[in-house]
């Protein structure tokens, strides 16, 4: 099953539009868990375990275990969401970029390395920097549209033209890129009239919108704005706010209720 | 010593310009070094000592080690220039970018876990992207500019008020975001007037400049567009054309012969 198809009947499944990400933080992490060589992928595995059926994906996060030099642990926690909940696609946060032949080698580090149903993905070196991560036509490819960071402003926002650059990033991923059906965009949730124009530009693509919780954005408003023209299409992310929900021994259950806060809030479908 | 510091020292004690970059292609090895676990650090390890009294940086390439899963060759290798060439300067070729906490752990990753001197980074999320980077002040922030590739040109060359994005990121880089005086700018040599034309902004920042050699850059006309006002400034960057001049027992002599070529060629100071 391709990537849009597993997303697809997620949705559908768990009438959540929610997705986790996995961004490990050592010292926030409940202390039984920050002195054992498997910590991350220990407290991932309870965060999953607690929250599989009512998350339409879950998002690792690269850089948090990088950090750590935790690379086995990133590959541990995608290989058991595989292996226990293969219905549960998964989104390597890793905003990848390079050029061509470069490009490729990344693509194989996230879909034959770390075996990622899809990974995040930089557009600013343009086609042959995306083209080596959409030719692997069953895995999704997450540009970065407008992301939900106040530097989006720096760049992402200039006018070209009268529309900004982001948008230019979501007529390209609706046109030009789009060859196998496999791209989505992030777009934040920290700007809905963003979600809404990018959303009248692609069309049915799956957005992914992080900035809810921690970074504060709205997740009716984000919703609202995002809706494709069956009612699903979103993947809204929070990771701080579930994660760390508790960091006593009920943080699992604690991370749960948060999530179903979000789908009662508007993250259903 | 900082990466500044230790690149300008480079450049006096070599009178080169040329960084060569440490991309590896399994297929492209010699054979001896294609069946040990070890093959891409002790092949790295050859051309390094073949070269690294004529090169002012090595770049070695998180992506081609990424792909085999080979992080601790990529470790061994920084680690091994830094050991046995400790004044020869390393820029993890990485493309980094991601948003402010997490942008902190791929810095982390970078300077504290590989220990590179200084890492690429993409500048496409802003200011909050980059900061986490340059403040790490005794390293280099490497952001990507105009890059050599064919798909620049979707985004990087598109006009605002008559000016290309990729000249904006050239002014953000020259005033708001060096103030650690830390910052260089990837520029390929594929368009010798847009490095004039990015020197004019940015004063004697370092470029570094790939694109020449299987690319098809000229290196004369690179070196003529864009050395600072002291005639150095520049890291004219090769990486297949110099690993790949042989795959017989004298590769490590055949590199060292492309890298002496580019010297004669004009990459010299």
């Amino acid at each position: 099953m391709n990537f849009q198809s597993k997303l697809n009947a997620a949705w559908l499944r768990t009438h959540s539009l929610v997705c986790v990400g996995l961004d490990p933080e050592m010292p926030k992490l409940p202390a039984r868990f920050q002195n054992r060589p498997d910590g991350l992928f220990a407290f991932h595995k309870a965060i999953v375990d607690a929250t599989h059926d009512i998350v339409c994906a879950y998002k690792p996060q690269y850089a948090h275990h990088a950090a750590l030099g935790a690379y086995d642990q990133l590959a541990a926690i995608i290989d058991y969401i595989h292996t226990r909940y293969p219905n549960v696609p998964v989104i390597l946060d890793a905003k990848r970029g390079d050029m061509g032949n470069t490009a490729m080698y990344l693509a194989k580090e996230a879909f034959e390395g770390f075996k990622a149903d899809a990974v995040t993905v930089s557009p600013y070196l343009g086609t042959d920097a995306i083209e080596p991560f959409t030719k692997y036509a069953d895995r999704g490819t997450v540009l970065l549209c407008r992301t939900s960071n106040p530097g989006a402003a720096d760049l992402q926002e200039l006018l070209i033209d009268g529309e900004p650059i982001y948008m230019k990033v979501a007529r390209l991923a609706a046109t030009k890129w789009n060859g196998n059906n496999n791209v989505s965009l992030v777009v934040g949730a920290t700007a809905p009239k963003v979600i809404a124009d990018v959303r009248a530009m692609v069309g049915d693509m799956p957005l992914l919108v992080p900035g809810v919780g921690a970074q504060g954005g709205d997740v009716a408003d984000a919703v609202a704005a995002g809706r494709d023209s069956k009612g699903v299409g979103l993947m809204i992310s929070a990771s701080r706010s579930v994660l760390y929900a508790s960091n006593g021994d009920d943080f699992a259950h604690a991370a749960r209720g948060v999530v179903e806060q979000m789908i009662a809030d508007g993250a259903n479908c």
